[in-house]
């Protein structure tokens, strides 16, 4: 019999662990919120991710239960594993990539390098922090954010004044980075760990826009350091499958923790058509406690380029041929998504021997999809 | 809307363009002989492919008809197409897969390098072949034959005495041959056609049992060769999709050819893993007839080792651990068969820069699933 492996969430970080799951013999079945997602292709099951019954009754069938997003509720998560069923990555972990105040906290104690940050419950208490670091601050609220949603830059406590509303918010100091990076590393259960190299992820309006693997100009402490940085944090956090550390690189040349995802995430996307193993089949092997497969690239570069819905684009099926024409050796990658303005609805893959070269060719494959 | 892929069939090559059509935004859709098979996870249909009502019930809601093998009867076929259905491979083309004197015919006129064959229909024809030919003959039912089922290598026609009742048989000449080959094309309805490196194949027991990509020693006129022999029958049989050319290296250094597969092929299956566009995506692309995809090789060799079942095979699953944890560079891949003696339920690609080393690679991963 197939190892069965359970996805809560239809999205298409779900869908893009089908691949490597019908590749590697694996039976996958998803939870899917509502009909027509991303990976409807596999979902067995429709409903709440926050009704127990709904998750329990999903479980009962599969060998292990892991995830599209973060947002299953503890308490959800709990009464799973309290049933006996393999949680990856399990409640423990997940809990710090639930509420970002508990993991700066927690990174704390690991000793990880982190911005300057505070929790702050009322106005008071974030004017001292903006007082201590410069007058401007990075606030967010600990719960629900993505994509730069939860995430203000302020230099009052005015801007956030409706947010006090809902509870205690992280106040981070206003790094002075030169280029954002990310390191993923992946967990098994039993113990196993593997590096993937650290990647440059490039934002546009808070939503990745860009990762060139791996990051240029790193020097080989760079490499290093950022791999320990994700080895500490996945085994500091007992996280299980893949985990993305985003990181600052400072001017200074200092790496601190910005975000962290216990999934695949998409700074690691390149790897599906870059690496030996991507993200999402390492995610599978992991979550699974089966050997871990080697994260070397197969080229020297890979490129990945979001593809964003815009205001006018009509359908991707229709950008497809021009895309596909000018750019063979290009990977196209689509979700299965309506293409709403600044929505995520694909990326383009690229590799080679040139990084310029590799940069172009993504690029170029990706505007056919743009306006 | 997503572009709409009906494939008739629910065996492994159904199944592993189940990856690519999720990769590219398709939407993938089998007509599965039954429940559990190897495609299931994108069956939408369970019936005959030799009902014409089942097939086109089936055919109505999607963009394009494709097949997992060549048994679709022509009077279906030609129903579809007369229905204004889009069917590629069409029956035309089809016509020359599944019937092997008609092809031999077909190639003849094409002016395609053969062995010497006949149209034999009784004992008397097929002992003058064998006079005429050194006294040995390899004898084949023009239909329904695949992995070495449906051919005798005879030197008396007695020996397919019980043939003879089903009408008549292909003789040909057992061919001197120093290797076999495969060499893949893609072809658009459009015209636009591709080529793949011509790769070398080895059969044991009549299955290919591993593929190397390209094949080691190919000289440029043999690469060239091969080439144009796939490019001229695609072109001569109006074949659409993926076509795999089986030929022989004469051990005078001549290419003959041996057999034709009017679909994704085992040949191919190092291109999953090996090639920047795999052969799943290739047929497609060319079937939805989009601009096709580069066949450049990813590193300079690419292996293939199919996995078959044996005797005390018990199940893939409780040989996987293994083989990931002792091969992690290699890719794995699956089918969801039961694991029966002689069976195909898998094979392992491996990819790099020595062939000694690919080669090995594969073969001591596969030999974890082998008894």
């Amino acid at each position: 019999m197939a190892l069965k492996v359970g996805i809560v969430g239809g999205g298409q970080l779900a869908r893009m662990m089908i691949a490597p799951a019908v590749e590697l013999g694996l039976d996958v079945r998803v939870l899917a919120e509502e009909h027509g997602m991303s990976a409807s292709l596999a979902a067995t099951a429709t409903g709440d991710y926050r009704d127990l019954e709904t998750v329990r009754a999903f479980a009962k069938d599969v060998d292990v239960v892991t995830f599209d997003h973060e947002h299953v509720p503890q308490e959800v998560l709990r009464a799973l594993v309290a049933d006996g069923v393999a949680v990856h990555p399990g409640p423990d972990a997940l809990q710090f990539a639930q509420d970002k105040l508990r993991m700066r906290a927690r990174l704390a104690e690991l000793g990880a390098p982190q911005p300057e940050w505070a929790a702050v419950s009322d106005a008071a208490q974030l004017q001292a922090f903006l007082d201590a670091n410069g007058g401007r601050a990075v606030v967010k609220t600990p719960r629900g954010g993505y994509d730069g949603k939860g995430v203000r830059v302020v230099s009052s406590p005015e801007e956030v004044a409706d947010w006090f509303e809902t509870g205690t918010l992280l106040a981070e100091e206003l790094v002075d980075f030169s280029r954002e990076l990310a390191q993923q590393v992946a967990r098994r259960p039993s113990g196993e760990l593997v590096v993937y190299p650290v990647v440059e992820t490039v934002q546009r309006g808070g939503v990745c826009a860009e990762v060139i693997a791996p990051a240029p100009h790193g020097a080989a402490r760079l490499v290093e350091v950022a791999a320990e940085i994700g080895r500490s944090i996945a085994e500091g956090l007992g996280v299980t499958g893949m985990l993305a550390v985003e990181l600052f690189e400072t001017t200074d040349e200092r790496l601190v923790v910005n975000e962290l995802a216990m999934r695949p995430h998409n700074s690691g996307h390149w790897s599906q058509d870059g690496a030996v193993t991507s993200q999402f089949e390492q995610h599978l092997r992991a979550v699974l406690d089966l050997p871990l497969g080697d994260t070397s690239p197969r080229q020297p570069w890979a490129v990945m380029v979001n593809i964003l819905g815009g205001p006018a684009t009509d359908s991707l099926e229709s950008r497809l041929p021009g895309a596909l024409a000018a750019h063979p050796a290009a990977k196209v990658h689509t979700y299965g998504k309506a293409p709403r303005p600044g929505r995520k609805v694909g990326h383009v893959n690229t590799t080679g021997e040139d990084l310029d070269a590799t940069v172009y060719e993504a690029r170029a494959a990706a505007a056919f999809f743009a306006d």
